[in-house]
């Protein structure tokens, strides 16, 4: 091309970030089978035949209502850039019992009919208990996290499921999930939701959330499932928001932390 | 510095290929935590405190016997590159009942003391039944895989835990383990090994095989676990030797295979 090259000292031109960076500006908890759509970075499990996170930002602009955006236009489908031996398909939900439950909530991304579109694929789906779950205290969960986001300058959340170990009658520890339908789609036993809010300009605060995958009573109000950050990052096999520097997070679950993280 | 740019035209240096590029000549089966040994590659999954897959590569001047080198010198150790969240201990596995058990075999990375200090790191262990397990029929399956090397050009090995579901008592498929220790170290409830080797320059056969982490029989025969490999890759999440040329592959499991793979 007739570009002429760049000298060292040209000053390079103000790019704006991509939307992937933004979304991800407190790190990648891992780079597995990555999904970057418009609005959602989403990280695959090909064993689960569900996601290992999904990741999230909002801010106030973000949330306005469109009312163009309809989320009834919207299908659940699979998601071909996953190998065939790996994907989950309708099929596999269709009986069960279990709701094709968002991690990336459609509610999150209703800027463009793309964006709530792609928050369809069932790479972002896991089973979830429908009734008392997926409809009620996970979506207080999701409520709680928009509210959230439009009163504060940046909304991060990670998003997950889990399959965590419980004492069986031997008195070992034993890891035990359903699997459904023809391709094994994982049942997490739970679900984690991390948020993490800018209450002023590099002040933040974090809250960790971390749900059984079952009914759950609709008077059980939501910080009774907050937990240590650790405890869902041991259980995940990642780091969470572990780029936040040093001193940035005042709060973690409504408690004031000292200059320790 | 000082060198002189180079000219278009100027021929690169022959380098010796990487260990790591030898080893993994047909393909990685997925980059999660990538553990580049002298002589094997591991990928480590920090969330079963285990690998998911372990890859070697051996020839017949690689298995020639140097006496000066000592198993018994060696010492199972955690592996400190992991973060302590994720990592196995030795305490893990005291009291379980279970075996320290290497995926790739001690006895295949005999041509330096490192090479065979490194086999010894608790990221290549999962806990494996010991007697009639470890110790008998899968001790078996690895001295196969060495029998093969020493007799083939070259033999790509690639070994894992998988944590297959079963029907239980309700009708339903669950997957089911136990955990060990402190970290919870996941018992796989399958290992696979699967044994790629090259007959004649460019032509390979493959064996793929997959035994339950139990006491198994003496007498039974090794090829009673033969599996087809797509059976392996499904349950596993990820693809195994996929880079391998079309038509390349003559044997499947001691069969013939026509122009498809
Ligand atoms: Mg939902
Ligand atoms: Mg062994």
């Amino acid at each position: 091309s007739s570009t002429p090259p760049m000298s060292p000292t040209d000053k390079l031109p103000d790019l704006p970030p991509s939307r992937a960076s933004q979304i991800m500006k407190f790190g990648y908890p891992g780079f597995d089978n990555l999904r970057t759509f418009e609005d959602f970075v989403l990280s695959y499990d090909r064993k689960t035949r569900t996601a290992h996170w999904v990741c999230e930002h909002l801010t106030p602009d973000r949330m306005v209502y469109v009312p163009d955006i309809d989320r009834s236009k919207c299908d659940f489908r699979p998601d071909e850039s996953i190998h065939s031996y790996f994907q989950s398909q309708n099929e596999d939900y269709r009986g069960s019992g279990y709701d094709r439950g968002h991690l990336a909530a459609a509610g999150n991304h209703r800027r463009s009919q793309n964006s709530i579109n792609q928050t369809f694929f069932l790479t972002n789906m896991s089973p979830q208990v429908g009734k008392g779950f997926n409809r009620d205290k996970w979506n207080d969960v999701e409520k709680y996290a928009r509210k959230l986001a439009k009163k504060h300058l940046n909304t991060y959340i990670l998003t997950g499921p889990l399959y965590l170990a419980r004492k069986e009658a031997d008195g070992h520890m034993y890891v035990r999930y359903k699997v459904i339908g023809k391709s094994q789609v994982a049942v997490p036993t739970h679900f984690f939701k991390v948020i993490l809010y800018e209450t002023s300009p590099n002040n933040f605060e974090l809250e960790a959330f971390l749900l059984p995958n079952e009914v759950i009573p609709d008077e059980t109000p939501i910080e009774k499932f907050h937990v240590p950050l650790d405890a869902i990052e041991r259980a995940a096999g990642f780091l969470i928001f572990d780029k936040i520097p040093k001193g940035a997070l005042k709060k973690v679950n409504g408690k004031s932390i000292g200059g320790f993280w």
